[in-house]
């Protein structure tokens, strides 16, 4: 086995750590809604997929989830009980003495996330014993063969890192003036598309490696329709009115052009063909369930331009400060909102997810 | 299974997280020495006592090593390196085809430890998948039979809690006046041994689930020698003189007298002969080594006041803070500076372990 990966571009992105009002914990109600509305699916895929007669179990009678992604607040312990709960009914159907089933739950993020907070909100009455497991999950991150179900929710959008020819102001996929993959330059969509391929397939040969044979993963990603770009969708927007406030700073001469031309998300949402295609490519797993599904965010659907900040705070600040260091997130977060305020396809009163599209999937590993 | 261990007393006493000046991360050269000393008893424990012949090994052929009390710091680091070098060569020596060996590393150690730093600073060219457990190590930390090493140095002298007779001004154990087992009350030297046989045997038990037949398990534990009190130690001397940096700030007035007779260290050392009778009582492990070891702990050998005060600060402060709160933390730790060097004990030039036997110990899981 070689050395394994070093922190790098790929481990910036970490969401707000802690419990306060700008942490991810307390902004990810989005998110949230997702685990729920996965919540059903995932119980019916573990009660038509998963065969513990067929499945590699040791001797240990240890079920292993990982949740690749996992970040902090509750939304990781809620998408795990349910896994659990869904795995331990499955299992008393097909034994007579399920007291025997333990549970071993690992929970995984990149090397900043907040694994101290993330260990000091673990459920007390869990039902299994929890390990945090730092680092990306586009290399490997277990011992072979030891996983049985592998968990990875609104996470596999985020790129291990930006594609080169984007900040290469020779290269014709030069992104600039943008902070994103809005879809309408064809070589930066490309550029993006083929990092999200690599790291895509890297991400499933690692799985691969790592769970056992009939073992199960699921995947919820948002993806798009075929055809639409990503800045004509809401979030798309909204990013690129993010990136609009940067501009900002650079009209007001606090920071340089360059620094923004260099600034790029390392984010690219796939339509449902390319992931199946590539899926299909790799070979390594079947794929058992892929649907479309939309979750309800309860509360929430009247837009508010404060709770957007929030939302999107929680996610991008690190990475901004890592890029334009502290001084002006304060100032691009306000000027954010107020500029939210005044655009008139956030102001029709409910904001959808204009056009994005959210897949479940459920893959197995096809045994050797 | 039931409901997993709950935060409680016992998880306050992590070391002090992070990297400054008054991190355990730069303040445990003492435990690194001890990391040192132990390195060659690990290297021939396991060379002579691991034997994959009859070691229970799952399919995945993942060799699974535990630090329990692990800290933060290069320490933790240092000895699984040892031990997994060690692990590799014995392998060699008996298998055609290494290169199949993976290793997982656990590093365990209180809810409250620093994990985001201990994270942060896994060497980047291991060789091991590593994860965090976090957790009371007097309770089950693993599903049953999935370890093959555990290892735990300078942590069993932590006892779950304080024992609760110490405390209660109504019992004969309460342990007025001062902070730690002195060794002069009969009554309070009872009840710290019968907490210290109560942990210890949970401690025995949970690894006995949690080890494989055939598995190893290292403790390094500082003792006292049968009929020595602490306080006739050089550490219990220290520890006396810190506390009375608290009945000093009761004589300002600054503090009530209850406030400190309530606090207590939750630490003891066990005679050998105790640990021993624990052990064989247990009935769950063989003793395959107990040796006496001194570690050298280089070019600190000459007494310095300001080390010595950031060394124990390193340990207790989180303790302290949580009991007293932060006011009076640096007074009371400038005092107990002030007052080591006033000390005739401490000026002899030299401080050495007075009577206090380090102590490693191999155990073998006995096969079921």
């Amino acid at each position: 086995m070689g050395d394994l990966e070093t922190k790098n571009l790929a481990e910036s992105h970490a969401m707000v750590g802690g419990y306060g009002a700008q942490s991810y914990a307390k902004n990810s109600s989005y998110q949230r809604a997702v685990v729920n509305a996965a919540k059903e699916m995932v119980k019916d895929a573990i009660a038509d997929k998963l065969d513990f007669k067929t499945l590699e179990f040791d001797a240990s009678n240890t079920f292993k989830i990982a949740d690749l992604g996992c970040s902090t607040g509750s939304n990781t312990f809620i998408a795990v009980q349910n896994i659990l709960e869904s795995v331990e009914q499955n299992y008393l159907n097909e034994h007579q003495n399920p007291s025997t089933l333990e549970f071993q739950v690992f929970f995984n993020d990149h090397y900043d996330n907040d694994f101290n907070t993330l260990f000091k909100t673990l459920p007390p009455s869990r039902k299994y014993f929890a390990t945090g497991v730092p680092g990306s999950f586009y290399s490997r991150l277990f011992p072979k063969s030891t996983l049985h179900f592998v968990y990875s929710s609104y996470a596999l959008h985020w790129l291990s890192k930006v594609p080169q020819e984007i900040v290469d102001s020779k290269s014709p996929a030069w992104n600039k003036g943008s902070i994103q993959c809005t879809g309408f330059v064809k070589e930066v969509a490309k550029a993006y598309a083929a990092q999200f391929k690599n790291d895509m397939e890297c991400f499933l040969n690692a799985r691969a490696e790592e769970l056992v044979g009939g073992g199960l993963m699921v995947i919820v990603i948002s993806t798009l329709p075929n055809g639409i770009p990503m800045s004509n969708t809401a979030e798309g927007k909204i990013y690129d009115l993010l990136g609009s406030c940067l501009i900002d700073l650079v009209k007001m001469g606090l920071i340089s052009e360059e620094k923004v031309d260099s600034f790029n998300f390392p984010l690219y949402y796939p339509t449902c063909e390319e992931l199946e295609e590539i899926i299909h490519r790799n070979g390594l797993f079947s794929t058992e369930r892929m649907k479309v599904f939309a979750p309800i965010v309860p509360g929430e659907m009247t837009f508010s331009a404060e709770r957007s900040t929030s939302q999107i705070r929680a996610v991008f600040e690190g990475l901004m400060k890592e890029h334009f260091g502290g001084e002006f997130i304060d100032q691009i977060f306000n000027n954010f909102t107020a500029k939210q305020l005044e655009e008139t396809f956030l102001k029709s009163g409910v904001l959808k997810n204009h056009n994005k599209i959210d897949l479940f999937i459920a893959l197995k590993r096809i045994m050797n």
